[in-house]
Formats: structure tokens, C-alpha cells, sequence
């Protein structure tokens, strides 16, 4: 068995690591903390800003980590990349958006953005962890953060779409970012390590556990970067709806979907989610709770169904494999939730008498298909370049295996 | 093995959880959010009331699952009623207080009724879970919320009782219920099937962590009504000082009942929360930490003691099984809570030489009753309800067992 | 096997508790809320206050829970000694700042400083735990909040140094304290029971549990004393971001010291909180992100490289066994702060041309040597108090075993 492992994945790790770390701090060098911020504000958003955090690395962390070999992986490996994907989204953002010539000043609201950045990094991750390393996987960070910022600044320039949708629709980029690398990286795993993919007991209450922090800190999302009250009460609420109307379709669906109707732990982990994304682009517009509630209705069931269709397209015909469920869980309920704002924009500006309307359609359109079609292109080259012999990517018979990683020396025999 | 599962509770699941939630949100059609809010408010209590989703979805869920075979339907069913009772409760709140003709309100306090309320059902499905399916406990999810919204009405306008204080009785009325419908479910476990009744070391750190987070949010829960600045401090510090001694008392008395004076679990899973119930009715009056640890000492005390003569009682006696210990972690120290109430209503009015000391001691003395008798009744008639045969009850050597409601299809052999 | 246990531990820990619970209560009997606190500013930090006590009791309670068969203890000592460590420290604080005569007032300064103080207690106990029974825990609960309290005293009465850095000095007090306390307990475990020092992968995920609730809210403990928006503000930032860069580097330093480059699950438990704790001194006056950063570089560096070497100097050459590894998560970081706070404010007074700065470097200097003389000192004076044969101590053949505490009835057989 030995001779699978990678003779030394040693050598590259620290290495690139320490160095990226140095460059990142040395970038950190030329900036400081905005002097001018109002700082009572700023406090007031904290506990915002750590619900995001909590989300990111408990959340999308623990939620992968039902597989039952690679618990450790997901874990330590999702908090290493939100920890390097903030700190590079930060810089991005303050580079691009350079306001003073000389010092750059790092704004509250970069800070906010960094946090959301880094996440659709780990929504990605959902699909590709268990097949890359963690050089490949902080290779990953830098491309999509990277991506994800150059999206929404062509969104800002060029379409001049609303900035927090175009944020908004991180869950369509991360979801067809990740599928694309996840389709480069899969390869058909050998015979009698089959059952590494599988789950028990114990590893399914741990990634319950994920879920339900980001069942419970949903609506912190959705109002992360709005700044009008009632626009913020409007989110939580709808939010909040939305997913409890999920989580009752998800489960009840779910039982639907078996022959003999039990319910599969799979689909809870990933479908009770479903309504916050789909209501994440327009619950600031969404005036009544029953709207919301319809939403989380078809997104659960979209959700549902896609978990039980998709694995039979994608994993057959395709050959990907979609660790976590990326795609049913943030990739088609993040499009219903694209679509629905489209046409709630529509319907705004129809009730103005707006004669933009087309206009408007159109660019929130452009933004929507730019989101898709930027996950689609970079994740394609992410997963190309990780594909690359440099990396030194794990032997397929270490795919989803902690062994590979992880040190054992503490753990008793036969456990 | 394979006979003794239902023949199909495809049927039932899906169609009666879909028609529900359809119903819900046609109801919802006719309700808006409240346009007069005060915005900046509402957003301040946001953090409270996502501490008290908090406790509802993880504490409770994760407390009930101790049981090493019924840990994944602990939790997710626990999702399922607190999604469920949210709505229905937010919706009962609603049409019972309609402010304006034609289109409804929901108003912020309608909203963290609901998540109450629905806690209530949490409570009493920690006496009911492993012994019923999920179309049992969506029909208890109703009745109960029902049931407790008729209580807070009846204590509202007959008895012109505090609202708050009505609420706070929620862990009598919810544990009274539970542990009728327990007993209406409960039958003799067949042999060889005991073993599912007990837990493993992981189960039971993840029930720890359902207490820690109760144990940590509960001054939340106790003061999530209260506006009153003042009074809102002194709740949250009673209720502190309450559960510090609970859980010192609890885990000291614990050793003590033990012949070699060792631990148990279960003891500290509950009685270390007792002190907050104890506080809960009577925790904004109390002005010195003393009194608020007295309580703590005698409800861990009580709890304890409950935890050491009650199974013998019930389980044998009355043949009720009371999975987690609702009697004495909420009954009890609940019973407690609203007795220290009347009499700190009774010494404050006597200090303020009031002369309706007897009124308001009746008035008082009849709310606790009322939520101890609607609990007991309610409880019976739902027991029975939910024994008849249309819902197709779990067969007895399925109680206490995950592989009746779900699919393991991703289980790893031998695990 | 049975002889080996201790013959009654029952007469002892429910007598010495109650004893001193109701000891507790009596004394709190001569205080009282303040009835002049600014309510509103207490509201708004109940938070950071909530925050506090999550980090005492989930974090620091389930980073020690990697023992595979020490989990249960390590959880619910933890939070015994926090209910206790509390309520003493309360008192304490009171007792030593009484300002009017008579009736104690209980300020809020109090309630926050208390949660600290107890903190130190559970950061000592990660280098005790699995040595000690509840009794001598409760020991050193007492003995230790009274000397980080004189030591505090000291600091600001004699020394004139600013309180919120002695406080912050919590780390070296506590680090010291409990490598002093474990060295007196530790003995060579006798053959064939080494492996209970063991770790799984289900106990593992477990104290990663604990490692990202203290990872998430060291902001809040780091910015938790101060009143100053601007400098809550830069402590907050300051501190996620040494957190990000220790985190990054902690796991691929890691993966630097074994010879085929795996990572260490312990190092990624305690390695990546060392950026949290060596910004704890000086977070509040850093003004550029990457001097933050630097400073969680170095103390990603310093707590790895401690974690390879100092096993084998404390383990074989002193007989030290520090469970959780306190000395290099809390005791080294720690220092490192204090240093660099001391360089900093020498820099500080430097610039604003201040002739005063030797005094002041002096006083710096006083103050760090203090806490650290003073854990030596105390925590000496501790364990050799644990050793007397009155507390009944484990036999070292029931070291890091849950069996000596707790009762298993309800354990399934052969789990």
C-alpha cells in the first residue's frame, strides 16, 4: 500500500505556503486600517461579520465532513483555506478599488467582502475535497478568489449592476467553479475503495451539526451587506421563512424520493439549505412572507430532485463526482434565486411605470450569465492547471483518505 | 427482521407534509409584515432572537441525541418540528390578535412568540421522540402549538394574567404534555431490543453540546420578552448565577446518589439546566444574586432527586417512558419556578401594602394551573390522537431505532 | 482491576460542593446588583459577554476532549469549574474593590472580569485534566482565581500598570500555573495503559470543535475589556487577522516537521490559536494589519516548533505531562505577547519624545515577570496541596480514563 503515497508532498506544502504567507504580508505592508471609519458602526456589524465566520468555517466546514474517512481533511483543511482566502481577498479588494494614492486603506466594507469571498471558495471546496491536496487547494483559493473578484468588478464597470446582487450570486459561481474542477479531478475510483465514500453514524451528526449552523445563520447572510433597516428586516424575515418552509419540503420530499420512505440523511444535509439560497438575491425585495415561503417550497423540491437525478447524469455520463452536492444544494437553487430576482425586478419596474424596464432586465440577465459563465470558464482552467503533475495530487487510492494527510501517531490500535 | 417494519409510510409523509405546508402558505397570502415597525429596533433583538433558534435547533436537538441508535432522527426531526411549529405558531399568533381587518400583520412580537411556542413542542418531544414517525409528531407540532396559543388566550382574557409570565410556564405546560403523550405511546420494550434505549460515548458528547448551547443562551430565552432595560439585566444575570449553581449542585448531588460516587451522564445532561427553568417565570423580579442561586441549588437539587425516584415510579408504575428526562429537567424545577413566582408576587405586594395581594395571588396560582391542566389534558387527547392506527405508528422493536425512517444507503458495512 | 479504583470518592465531592455552594451563597447574601449601571451600555455588551462564556465553556471544554476516553470528563469538568470559577471570582472581585460599606455592589466590571478569571482556570486544567479527580479541580478552581486576582492586585496597586493588559496576561499566569500543578501530578503511567492518551477520529473532530469556537470568538475575548470604540476596533481586526496567519501557517509548518510531510491533528488543534493569544496584550494598540500578522507568523512558528521539541524535554526530562499542550499554545505565545507589547509601548513613548520610558518599560516588564513568578509560584504551591493523600486521587492506572468518574449504566455492551 505504501508505494501509492506520494513520496513527498513535503517538499511543496510548507513551502509555497510560507512564501505565499510572506508575500501576503509583505502586500499588507502598504496598507492600514481606515482612519475614518465610524467605529461605532463598525462595532454594531461585528456580530454580522462573525456569523458570516461561524457559517464559513463551522457551517461549510463540518458540512463536509460526513464522509468517514475524511473528516480530519474537511475540517482543517476548509478553516485553511477561509484564513488564506480572506486574507487575499482583502488585498484584492483594496487594490482594485484603490482610493489614495500611496497608503491603501483597508475599508469595513472590504473586510465584509473578504469574509463572503472566502466562502464561495468553501462552497467550491464542497465538490473537490477527498480528490486534491492542499497545495491544489490553495492554488484554488487564489484563482477563484481572484475569479470571484474580477466578476463582480466587470459587473460594477461594465454591466453596472447592483453590487450586492452580483455578490448575491456567489452561490451559482461557486457551485459550476467547483463542479469544474471537481470534473477535472474525477477519476473512476478502484475497485474495494468503494466504501471510503460512504458515511456512519457519527460523521453524519458532525455534518448535521454544519448544517445547522448555516440553517441558523442564513438570514445573517442574506443581510450581510445591506445597509437599509428595513431592507435588513426584510432579508431576515424572508429568509428565515424560506428556509423553514425548506426544511419541512426537504425532509418530507425526501421520504417521496425512497420506495419505502425513509428519508436520506444526504438530502437533509444539502436541501433544507435550499431556500436561503434561492431567496439570497431578492429577499431585501420580497414585501410579503408567503413569496418567500413559495420559494423555499420549489427550491427544496428542485433541491430533492436534482439530488436524486443528478448523480445519475453527472456521475455516469459525465464521470464528475460532486463530493457534497454542490450542484443541488447552492447551484440550481442559487439559478431559481437568480431567475426570481430577474422577475421581481421586472415586476418592480412594470408597477413604476419604469420605461427601463428592458434595460434593467437585461443587465441583471448579463450578470446572472456572467456569474455562471465565469464559475464555468476559470473553474475549467483551475481544474486544468491542478490537473498538472507539479502538484503532486493524491494517488486516486488516497482519493476521500485522511491517511494521506494526516499524521496517526496518536491513535489507538484498532480504532 | 423485515416484517416488523410499516408496509409503506410512503403514503402518508410526503402527501400530509406538502398539503400542510401548502396550506400554510396560502394562508400566509393573506398576512403582511408590519410596515409601522420600528426597524432599528427590531434589528437590535435580532440577536436574541437567534439565540432562541439557537437553543430550539441545536441545544434541543442535539440534547435528545444520547440515544446511540436514534441520534440522526433526534436532530433532524427536531428541524422538522421547529420549522413546522414556527409557521403554524406565527400564523395562530396572527389570526388570534388580528389588528386590522382584511390583510394581517405580522407583527416582531409575533415572531419571537412563534419561536417559543415552538419550542414548547421541542420540550415535550424530548419525552415522545424514538416512539412515534413524523407524521405523529407534525399532528403533535399542531395540536400543541394550538393548544399552548389557547393557554396564553385564556390566561390573557379570562384571567388577565402578565403575558410574559403565561409564556414562561412553557416548560410546565410542554413537559406535562410530553409525558401524557409518552405515556399513551409507551409500551413494553420486546427483549433484545433494551440495548436501544441506551447510549456510547459520542452520542453523549453530542447531547453534552445540546446542553452546553442551552446552557449558554438560556439567559437569552429568559429575557427574550422582557422590555424593560432594567429588567431585562436582571434577568439575564439571575438566570446566570441560577444555572452556575444548577450545575455545580447537579454535578456534586449526581455523585452522591451513586453508591461509589460516580457520575451520571444523563443527571448532568439535564439537571444542570434546572436552574434556569427555575428562574424562568420569576427571574426580572428577583433583585439580589442570592435568591437566584437558592433557586439553582434547590432546582438542581430537585432535579437530581427527580432523576433518581421518578423512573422508578413512572417507568414501573405507570409504565410511562420519558426519553430524556423531561420531567424532571423541565417539570419540576418548572412547577418550582412558577410557585417562587407567586410567592415573590405575594411578598412585593405585601411590601407595597397593596391591598389586591389576594387577587393578584389567585390570579397568579390560576395561570400556573391553567398551564399544568391544558398540558395534561391536551397531552391526553393528542396521546390518543396519535394512537390510532392511520398513521401507522413505528412497531414497538422499531422504538428508539434510525433505520425505521431512514436510508443508509451510504453506510459503510460493518460500522 | 476493580481494586485499583478508589475505595469512596463519595463521601468527598458532593459534601465539599454543597459545603461550599451554599458557603458561595451566603456570602453573595451581603451583595447586590448596581442599581446606578448604564443598562443600555450593558445590554450591548452582553454579546462580547455571551461570546466569553461560549469560548469558556465549548471551546476550552471540547479542545481537551481529544482523549479518547477522557471526553466526558474533560466536558463536564470544564464546565464545573466554570460554574464554580465564576461565582468565586464574582465575590472576589467584589470583596476586593468594595466601595461602599456595607451592602457589596456586584458592577458589571465584575461579571466580565469574573468570566476571564475563570477562563484561566480551564486553560490551567488543559495541562491537568486526566490527573485529577473533581474535588482537587475544585482545589485548584479556588486556589487559582484567588492568586490570579493578587496577582492583578499586585499589578495595579503596586506596579500601577494598566488593568486590562494584567488581565491579558491571563495566558502566561495560566500556562504556568498548570504546567506547575501537572508536573506535581504527573507519574509514568504504568504499562499497557499508554494508549489511553490516545485519540480517535470521532474525539478528534470533537476538540476541532472547540479549537474553531475559540478560533471564531478570539476577537471578542481579545476586545471584551476595552471601552475605547477606536481601540475595540483595532483589537477585533488585529486579532482575526494574526488568527488567519497563524491558522495558515500552524498547518503547513506542521506538514514541515514530519519527514513525509503530513500534518499533526494535536499541532492544528493548539497551533492555530497562537496568533490569538500573542496579539492578545498589544491588539489594541497595532495601527497597521501587518504587524498583526507578523506577530501571528511568529507565534504560528514558536507554538509548532514547541509542540516538536518541548514533548521531549518536559515528557522525559522533567516527567511533566502536559495533556492538551498548554505550554505551547497559551505559555509561549503568551510571552511572545507580553515582549512585544513591551517593545511596543517602548516604541510608542519613544515617538512621542516621553522621558518617562524606562519607568515605563520597567513597570511592562514588572508586570510580565509577576504573572509568570506568580503561576510558577501558585501553581507549585497548588500541586504539591493535590498531592496530599485527603483528596483520594486516582490511582495512575485510572489516569485519562472516564471509568474512574462516571457510571455507565447505560451503555450499550461491547461499544
Amino acid at each position: 500500500m505504501g508505494s501509492k503515497y506520494p513520496r513527498s508532498v513535503r517538499g511543496c506544502l510548507p513551502l509555497c505556503a510560507l512564501t505565499l504567507e510572506a508575500a501576503l504580508i509583505l502586500a499588507f505592508f502598504f496598507t492600514s486600517y481606515d482612519p475614518f471609519a465610524k467605529d461605532r458602526k463598525l462595532m454594531s456589524l461585528y456580530g454580522v461579520f462573525q456569523d458570516v465566520t461561524v457559517m464559513a468555517a463551522l457551517g461549510l466546514g463540518f458540512l463536509t465532513s460526513s464522509l468517514r474517512r475524511h473528516g480530519w481533511s474537511s475540517v482543517a483543511f476548509s478553516l485553511f483555506m477561509l484564513a488564506l482566502g480572506v486574507q487575499w481577498a482583502v488585498l484584492l479588494d483594496v487594490f482594485l478599488s484603490k482610493l489614495f494614492p500611496g497608503k491603501m486603506v483597508i475599508k469595513l466594507y472590504s473586510v465584509q467582502l473578504a469574509s463572503l469571498s472566502a466562502t464561495s471558495v468553501l462552497i467550491s471546496a464542497c465538490a473537490v475535497l477527498g480528490k486534491a491536496n492542499l497545495v491544489q487547494l490553495m492554488v484554488m483559493v487564489l484563482v477563484e478568489v481572484t475569479a470571484f473578484g474580477t466578476m463582480r468588478m466587470i459587473s460594477l464597470l461594465v454591466l453596472q449592476a447592483d453590487d450586492r446582487m452580483s455578490v448575491m450570486h456567489i452561490h451559482v459561481f461557486a457551485a459550476y467553479f467547483g463542479l469544474m474542477v471537481a470534473w477535472c479531478l474525477s477519476r473512476p475510483l478502484p475497485k474495494g475503495t468503494k466504501e471510503k465514500d460512504k458515511t456512519a453514524t457519527s460523521p453524519s451528526l458532525f455534518a448535521m451539526l454544519g448544517t445547522l449552523f448555516l440553517w441558523m445563520f442564513w438570514p445573517s447572510f442574506n443581510s450581510a451587506l445591506l445597509d437599509n433597516e428595513k431592507e435588513r428586516k426584510n432579508a431576515v424575515f424572508n429568509t428565515y421563512y424560506a428556509l423553514a418552509v425548506s426544511a419541512v419540503t426537504a425532509t418530507s420530499v425526501s421520504a417521496l424520493t425512497h420506495p419505502q420512505g425513509k428519508i436520506n440523511m444526504t438530502h437533509i444535509h444539502n436541501a433544507i439549505l435550499a431556500g436561503g439560497v434561492a431567496v439570497g438575491a431578492s429577499c431585501h425585495l420580497i414585501l410579503w412572507p408567503f413569496l418567500a415561503m413559495v420559494l423555499g417550497l420549489v427550491a427544496g423540491l428542485i433541491s430533492i430532485g436534482g439530488a436524486k437525478c443528478l448523480p445519475v447524469c453527472f456521475n455516469h455520463v459525465l464521470g464528475t463526482h460532486d463530493t457534497s452536492g454542490v450542484h443541488y444544494t447552492f447551484g440550481l437553487p442559487g439559478l431559481l434565486g437568480g431567475i426570481v430576482y430577474i422577475v421581481l425586478v421586472m415586476l418592480q419596474v412594470t408597477w413604476t411605470k419604469n420605461s427601463m424596464i428592458g434595460y434593467r432586465v437585461l443587465i441583471d440577465t448579463g450578470a446572472l450569465s456572467l456569474a455562471m459563465a465565469m464559475g464555468l470558464v476559470s473553474g475549467l482552467l483551475t481544474g486544468l492547471l491542478l490537473n498538472l503533475k507539479i502538484w503532486k495530487a493524491p494517488h486516486v487510492a488516497k482519493y476521500f483518505d485522511d491517511q494521506a494527510f494526516w499524521e496517526f501517531p496518536h491513535l489507538a490500535v484498532g480504532f
